[in-house]
């Protein structure tokens, strides 16, 4: 007799459950339910558009309906039953963290705060908090702290810290009756079991070791000394829970939540965690196996032993000990655009002849898909939306060279895939470079599925076999695998891996002549890199999109 | 009572006759004849896109033609007779050079050379010749030859030289039955006064100086063993006339084609020149006074006093003594390409909501024109076709910095207009390096007269005024001034142009506020354009778009 798990993913617009099979993977049902809330779920301002909150009852109405729901649609599956299910995993999208009273309830949900944005949760994107970012980054760089070396050697402004102190300086009254900030990830676990704690709730390793800078080498979150020197008071929010990896039990499902969604009460629920994360382990990451999700933006998860002490890797958006799974380091990097640039250009110079949209996407990967690699004599740097990895700069820009007066549409649509492609190899790279291996690459996520051109440009430049993940709701499944484990059907994450994932038949091989361009090419895509992207460089013109951002912004007024 | 003279025009396609009145300047009347031969007047080949020809019989029946009918037009002009043009002034396309036999006729009008290619015209942009060229350089180079100096270093796959060796090695046939080889502006006035004697037909110092390496510094044409160097029997080719400007006259119209046009036999014709020097002469262009002829490319004119010795200026197309008008220097530059950029992004990537074609030119105008120079934060070279001056660097290519996910295509259109203006502050600034004045800028052709914006970034870029020719057809107008100077009708060249020319009312003046950011633009402009176009800058970028360039020629194997 089969059990299940169910996998609970929390995106940016919407809530999925998805119901597993934890014997074999197999997908039986799932419900996405959209937030109410705001513009496709995101409270914005028209007047600041660095701000985008949710609000916190539509996390607790999204568990309960779409768990229901995809409970009710497994039943049509045969051999399915309500009593079979045996735990719950969360993933979330983060840092997106939330006030809460003593009681743990979210300030949102009282109706003092009700219409107060602060009092919501601050979603990932909310750049509210720049100006903190850097201070974070200039304080700790002073004090000598050494918070930074896990997380790229820059503080983000979507990050915990940033957003809690530009809290406590522009909404004091929400920081004043904040008890504790939690993380999305943390607060679903915690509300569907009933602890909500603050002092005593469990967190997880994954958000806290990555957006919070904590880790166990300094003894959790940094110092209270640290924290007060940032802004006085802001020591409060220091929590002194060991943080912990998602094979974790949370707490049972309470039977108020349990009754509501026809599960049976009592069933574990893990510690949560991010959804880049969770997806990571539902697409196969482990020690050597790179998992790149693919959308918009990329995230680069890569599990490294415990067991072989890591240098500080530079540029890396995080370090930390058992954030993907327990036993590994998780190390995280990313590319800040690539799905997004295709999208920029598509919307904004794609010529008439390839229609509009969805339509223009597919021709021009046609016409671009005839071109052989170097042919059309263009080289870009993929920095239209800044650089996260590796060189942790959101100032830098986009850059094509090249161009002629024959330079065709689909030559530069080209040239930009191959720039996301470089992009991801520099990524590779500097894994190996501090001694982490990358043995195999899996890729999921829209971009992976649907463009078998992107994928084999992908393989040719970092010389490399991409798999494609088996499951397309790898978050979701990642969930639901940390479920089982939590609920003791596997004995570890790797065996549930083993049981519950896979790869699609298509694995795109690099070929030989086109990775032999491609090398040159990426000599000199690394050139520019590093022109463009780093001081050190003989003759740097670091300073030339600076400048130009400089010049926009006073233009701008 | 009047005097009107005719200026004769051969462009690229076309050849013009303009009917002028030699007191006022005003066009009273004009003919346009298409070249009926090939491809809208070019010759073809379609194995080999390099070639480019035109027939020497188009440019015979294109005068009489253009010319009769010009002259019937100006019969309904009131106070107009045939009896009052005093003389005849002709510009061409050059470097065109064409064999002729000893008489004089061209080998393509002998039947035996009829469907030679080899023995037609050359036209200015063919490029069967590159490899010559770079040997031309080469050779000049090692032998420490004085030559390239005055033509920016680099000798051109588009002149003379490169043209007759190429023949000579590639269709001997034509060489061996060539008695010498004429630039079309020294052909069609020795054809229309009979002078078409090789050895004694008058010869333009315009064509020689600027293409054939003529100067009186070192007697003339290159030496008779350089020639030898380069290919054995070339100093066969070299000439022994003095080459003249054209004040000069060439002869006086014959009876046979007075007769077929309707002019009195006899009235003058001047020596011919090129048609942007003859163009610049009717924009205005005199010691001080820079023009520019701005169309697909930009050809700049500015003349400077024999008086005062120049120096070399490197990256100057050429530095010819009379090559505009008689007493002066005459400096060429050039942009290789600035409508040709707008014209490539619009027909490239102007994206379905402009429309097409003209529609787009003129809303992405429209949009670009509300940016504030600095607001889009981009930067670009204008280098799609190479760089003409100051770099004589054919192999450079297009690069566009600072885009992000929001930059649109109007941005990019107006990052290109502003490239192809800082392209031309840096041909001021190396005049004005090198001690020759540029006192006021005027500008003609089409870009000048149809788009104020392009002409006001010009303004703001280059903290000058920029002012517009009168005349919408100064190379027709500048060769009927030549026409009217030849035959004494004004005293000198300056005085016929107080009479002939003049400028539009409106002056395009610079916006202090403009200027101030573009100042700090163009400090970025140069640091790239030092970076990427020269070996002398601190680790160098030079090696990037070569780079690119070899890899895309063998991708295109």
């Amino acid at each position: 007799m089969s059990g299940y798990a169910i996998g609970v993913d929390y995106g940016t617009n919407s809530v999925r459950a998805l119901v597993v099979d934890t014997a074999t993977g197999e997908e039986i049902a799932s419900h996405v339910y959209d937030y109410p809330s705001g513009e496709a779920g995101i409270l914005l301002d028209i007047k600041d558009p660095n701000l985008a909150r949710q609000n916190p009852a539509d996390y607790v109405v999204g568990f309960v309906v779409s768990v229901k729901e995809a409970v009710a649609a497994a039943a049509s599956h045969d051999g399915f039953s309500a009593e079979q299910v045996v735990g719950v995993g969360v993933d979330t999208t983060g840092s997106t963290p939330l006030p809460v009273d003593a009681s743990g309830t979210p300030l949102a949900m009282l109706d003092e705060f009700r219409d107060n944005p602060a009092a919501h949760a601050w979603l990932w994107k909310d750049h509210t908090s720049h100006a903190v970012a850097e201070e974070i980054t200039r304080l700790a760089t002073e004090r000598g702290e050494p918070y930074l070396a896990k997380c790229g050697g820059a503080y983000s402004s979507e990050w915990y810290w940033s957003k809690i102190t530009h809290c406590v300086r522009t909404a004091p009254e929400v920081a004043k009756a904040a008890a504790s900030w939690v993380e999305l990830a943390d607060f679903v676990p915690a509300y569907v079991t009933g602890n909500l704690d603050p002092k005593t709730m469990p967190r997880g390793i994954c958000a806290a070791g990555h957006k919070a800078m904590y880790n166990e080498e300094w003894g959790g979150l940094p110092s209270a000394e640290f924290l007060e020197a940032l802004e006085p008071g802001l020591s409060r929010f220091r929590y002194e829970t060991k943080a912990v990896p998602s094979d974790h039990v949370a707490g049972g499902l309470t039977e108020e939540i349990a009754g509501k969604v026809g599960l049976p009460a009592g069933i574990k629920v893990a510690v949560g965690a991010f959804d880049a994360h969770m997806g990571a382990v539902g697409a196969g990451a482990k020690a050597g196996v790179l998992v790149k999700i693919m959308g918009t933006s990329t995230c680069d998860c890569l599990p490294a032993p415990l067991s072989k002490k890591l240098p500080d890797v530079p540029g890396l958006c995080g370090v930390v000990p058992e954030s993907i799974m327990p036993g590994q380091y998780g190390l995280e990097a990313g590319q800040s655009a690539v799905g997004d640039i295709f999208n920029w250009f598509v919307k904004n110079l794609s010529p008439a002849v390839y229609g509009n949209d969805g339509a223009a996407h597919a021709k021009l990967t046609v016409d671009a898909a005839r071109l052989a690699p170097g042919e059309s004599g263009l080289i870009s740097l993929d920095w239209n939306n800044g650089n996260r990895t590796i060189l942790v700069d959101p100032l830098l820009t986009g850059l094509l060279v090249g161009q002629t007066l024959h330079t065709t549409a689909a030559e530069i649509y080209r040239a930009l895939v191959e720039a996301t492609a470089f992009g991801a190899l520099t990524i590779i790279k500097r894994f190996e470079e501090y001694g982490v291996a990358v043995d195999e690459v899996v890729n999921c996520g829209g971009i992976a599925e649907k463009n078998p051109m992107v994928m084999q440009i992908y393989a040719d430049v970092c010389n490399r076999p991409m798999k494609i993940s088996r499951s397309a709701q790898t978050c979701a499944l990642g969930a639901a695998i940390f479920g089982a484990v939590a609920a003791g059907e596997h004995d570890s994450v790797e065996s549930a891996q083993q049981a519950m994932t896979g790869f699609k038949d298509t694995v795109y091989e690099p070929i030989p002549e086109n990775v032999a361009v491609y090398e040159r090419l990426y000599t000199i895509y690394r050139t520019l890199h590093d022109a463009f992207g780093t001081k050190e460089w003989s003759g740097s013109l670091h300073h030339v999109m600076k400048d130009l951002i400089s010049l926009r912004t006073e233009a701008r007024g």
